[in-house]
């Protein structure tokens, strides 16, 4: 762009969140049932495209067992409650029981307790007894310490995920966490995280790493976006990352799994994701609404205990339905908010696609965006 | 589009629903007096271009009488209550008389009743002995075996609808409906629905039928796009199919009519889809906000008893206004929702349009967002 | 625009209302002091660039009067209460009176009384005792019968006004007005609207006319565009209009005033409006709430009694500020409803504009949409 | 653009305001430890790039010493009570007691008493004896006159700052401001403002100046706009300006420095401004907050107590936090509002950017709507 005094200004591109866009029906339709939607990640695959987000309120060693049986993964987060604590339900307590206008200062004050090493062990291998594919997640400047020990207790995929994870990480302290040191330790599955543009994406699967989470500040209201200005709205975040890999592919490269993480909280927010070029999905409180979730009703962001800069808070999702349910239905609401596999089978059958990787070629996404009207409820009752 | 590494990305398409546009006035203006509206579908020509939809809240074989004597055509539905009932009032009135929290419950129990043969013959003699053209509705994966029975019963319209139907669907069951078998079966005019692209709207007019109904998902709220994704807004998607339409006619093809059929609740909705090139539109709510709808008050869509993945659900709509007014007004609102046809005609004699083709060719539409500002009310007084 | 399978598809072109605008302070700036804000209507010249709409709530003869000693133009209606009865301050208290459910019905009768031709002149006359220059408006179907009368009765300008209003409109009744055979009956400066395009704007303009009023279904709220599809926002309409203005100028066509009419409700409207190339504005709401109009609180359009399709309704507007304060200040709210021509001047002032034609050179508009955010409230205090 | 008329139409410029836009993460991270947040203004470097706005609800002679402690600079207007009043708090008083309907009035009373010149220099003596350096802001139409009392009592900046200045001011009487005469009356650096285009800012830029405040009407509900229609969303505002300044340079001349002004509430607003090309900002409100800001948790504009137009009011704001814990935290709030510095560092590691020269090269902006949705709470709990 240039300004009327002939000066040239910076152009600003439109990116587009789960909320504006819609997928176009195709031309050819096929039956649900056809659907297959397998996800892989490295050697491990699953026929359910969903993974549990590494959050202390969603996933423990019970619930990582449950998604293994309904065909997902859920990852455990070995920097939280579980490895802080022999007795990880009081810590949740405390927060769930904690009076709201003083959560931030339990929630800071639960995860001072340092982590211990063996407990990580033994998280790894209750979540093993159950047996499940075992996901463990770390933050990059722990990951070096920590991955050796999770994988040496029997972990088979490392998460290594922070709010923002570059390839090329500048630090003056030892936090910095090179990849080319990190891989050789370790010889599982490496899934990172997060990334939401093309160019950052392509140097992260330079790493050798097996997947990728999608998704910074994502959602109208993610706090991050508010404290720090950062964030891409996931529909234009997986886009670009989804050309990464494609293009990653077309250099020789291997096949790195694409899972859009975060904001997605309806069917059809999954459906436009993995339209958009995902190959899976990561799924936070929808799934801490489940009856399974150890946070009873209750959820909170891993950034939220934060000592000087909290970026999200506890809240109260409520318990509403099994994960079961959710995943798989029977649906009693109609809403999109159960039976997201279900939507997902009859999206694909919309579009013609019978797999994952056929409904990325064949899904069209339209700018869509949705509006409130008056006549809002009425319309609800339309043919659909 | 390229993104900063050089790698292509998928590029968006705005889309546009009713409340995003507006039609600019014409340079020629005619007296609304001189307004002709009439639909043709195959042989049959309607005076009013307006098709009730097939729910059952909404048509029944009064209801079908009634349209027709204003010059529309109510289209009934031949896998609803009115065919799995002898006394189908019994049942909807279940439906209405449901607890609001068990009313999916109670809508998948209704609709469990299987479909009886000889009640379809019967409801369509119904229709017939009103003296109105009888249409009737079936879904694809039934149409082989229901239409037959429905023509042989004296009905003279067969409309093929689901949520989208295509040309080629793909099924590994009997439920795969091929239009090549169907078309030689019946001899009567079909309609098929629903769809939202030029392409396969092309593909549909290919296989002989005689209208399409446009719309997926349309509508800011409906939850075939919360559920599932899918959906385009109806103005994008009837200017998509409009011009399949005259395409199809500039190939040799026959005239096929266009019908928008969804989200359409006021005046300025039904012009705009046939400022956008519809040739007549299909309403729902407002026809079941009708003292004469068989709902009373009550509407619900036909995908809402769907056992596993329910998509919409009774809404209490209110009953306030004769079927009459409606169309044709004397109005006592001035919100569009009444004299709908009264609002086309003046609509058309603003353009300088004397009949529907002609307003196909004058309107112009303009994007014009209706945005939400606190002086609102203050506007409204203004000279209009 | 060209859709996948290669068929045209009609385009849409962005148009925007005051709400979605602002204007760019220029790179010289004046003293408000300097800032002259002269319209020219014919041979008539205005200081205050604003005339009163024809309403019958806000313009009657001792408004009129009030409207020119404070250097505008009120327009009265010659088709409403005031020539239709002698005492119309009692039909306006009926409207005032009715109880709300009610209102629709007590417009359409008041308006049921007939026009008298006798009362026209009466009219006129008060209006010219009060020294103004006076200004009427008529109906298009009426223009022919009562124009003649209006301007031997003294009417100094004479207003043809409909929601739409063309160069040529096709009738087959008495009601079609050809101008050129209105022109040759009356020999004072003629005024039409409504109108929105370059086209039509150009159409008019060569049947000799000395203004313009611009807008159709303008504002967000405008039952016209909810009731039949019809509008355009003002700003897109004004700058099309002001186009065609120029165009006709530099085909060696007179100067036609353009007035915006319709949707101005603060300060920034009327500066948008006048920047976007009017030369004055036409106000009806913010007038109405002023202590001197005879609605006395109440405001309606004159489209709200038509018999079969109301367009508009009664509003409560409240009296709340004297027409000189609403124009010149001093003002005592701080959202520009009150002192509209000091907001105009100090405008002027930052594009660096003393006449209302270097306004329209100098002034840049800008898309920059009003977005309601929760800081909202807390941005009020700001440095402004 | 071209009307169907082929008569050309002004076209219309997108801009953005904060609420549009988000900062992409970069390709390459930092440890928030190595960012590094000076501004420099003239000779003095400013540790912390935030200015306090010349309000008198915000800065005092000891909330000046509180900036300068903290590494920022706080403006004192020498226009408002503390000049006019012996006992400013018993004003300031004043305007916080008044009842909410007649703040205006009292607002138009209190700052209608005469400046005094004695007290210019005893505040100026105030702010100085704190040790901090000492910066007051002058309007263009009393700078001539008081800039060199400022300077002469120990003032170390000059702020010119209106509404809307330009480098060429066209006045008819004493109050239009030369900088050519202006700029040798005094030695030490000069800020300018407000601007909000790359022409304007270039002008001024050549007056020799050394710092520009951008803003004009900025914020949704900043009510500038509302009464003249005048301002510019102000990420547009802040990359058109940064753009004038890195052509300024290009051209040989000084790097001025560019200072968002207004609009400012959370650190992702801070971080989108600077993003855009800001070298520092100017807060208000979220300052007018704080335990230390003598409005006590009141705040009102500048052009508030306008004695004709009025533009702002006084507001409620609360007093919810230190200054300190504003600026560097700890932050007991999730929304962005507190530990503004440490957002910006966090935002800068993001982005791998260790100066704001770095974050300017690097950051690009997207735009990116927030919309309201309903599932906006539930997202906040998400990994952040």
């Amino acid at each position: 762009m240039v300004s009327s005094s002939g000066v040239r200004i910076k152009e600003l591109r439109r990116t587009y969140g789960f909320e504006e866009v819609a997928i176009v029906p195709g031309d050819v339709t096929t039956n649900p049932e056809l659907s297959v939607t397998n996800l892989k990640i490295g050697p491990y695959q699953f026929t359910t495209p969903v993974l549990a987000s590494a959050m202390d309120a969603i996933v423990d060693p019970n619930f990582a067992g449950l998604m293994a049986r309904l065909g997902g993964l859920g990852v455990m987060n070995l920097e939280g409650a579980y490895t802080r604590y022999e007795d990880p339900y009081a810590a949740l307590a405390d927060v769930s029981n904690a009076p709201k206008e003083g959560v931030t200062e339990v929630l800071q004050r639960v995860y001072a307790e340092p982590l211990k090493d063996h407990l990580i062990a033994q998280r790894i291998k209750e979540v093993k007894a159950t047996g499940a594919v075992c996901a463990v997640s770390v933050t990059p400047q722990n990951a070096k310490r920590l991955s050796p020990i999770a994988v040496e207790a029997g972990a088979d995929i490392i998460v290594v995920q922070s709010t923002v994870t570059t390839a090329r990480h500048i630090s003056n302290s030892y936090h910095g966490l090179r990849f080319s040191e990190l891989m050789p330790l370790i010889s599982v599955p490496v899934v990172v995280g997060n990334c939401v543009t093309t160019s950052a994406a392509l140097e992260l699967m330079e790493q050798g790493i097996d997947g990728l989470l999608v998704g910074v500040g994502p959602g109208a209201a993610c706090t991050t976006r508010d404290v720090t200005g950062v964030g891409v709205p996931q529909v234009s975040a997986t886009l670009d990352v989804a050309a990464a890999r494609d293009e990653f592919v077309e250099r020789g490269g291997k096949y790195v799994a694409v899972i859009t993480d975060g904001g997605i909280r309806t069917g059809g927010d999954l459906c436009k994701a993995i339209a958009a070029g995902a190959d899976g999905v990561m799924i936070g409180t929808p799934f801490a609404q489940t009856f399974e979730a150890p946070g009873k009703g209750f959820n909170w962001g891993m950034a939220s205990p934060h000592p000087a800069l909290p970026r999200g808070t506890r809240i109260n999702v409520g318990a509403v339905a099994s994960l079961e349910q959710v995943l798989f239905g029977p649906s009693h609401r109609t809403d999109g908010t159960q039976n997201l596999i279900g939507a997902l089978k009859i999206s694909m059958s919309m579009v013609g696609a019978q797999t994952i990787e056929e409904f990325h070629e064949k899904a069209e996404l339209v700018v869509a965006p949705t509006i409130a009207t008056e006549g809002k409820s009425f319309q609800r009752a339309g043919r659909i």
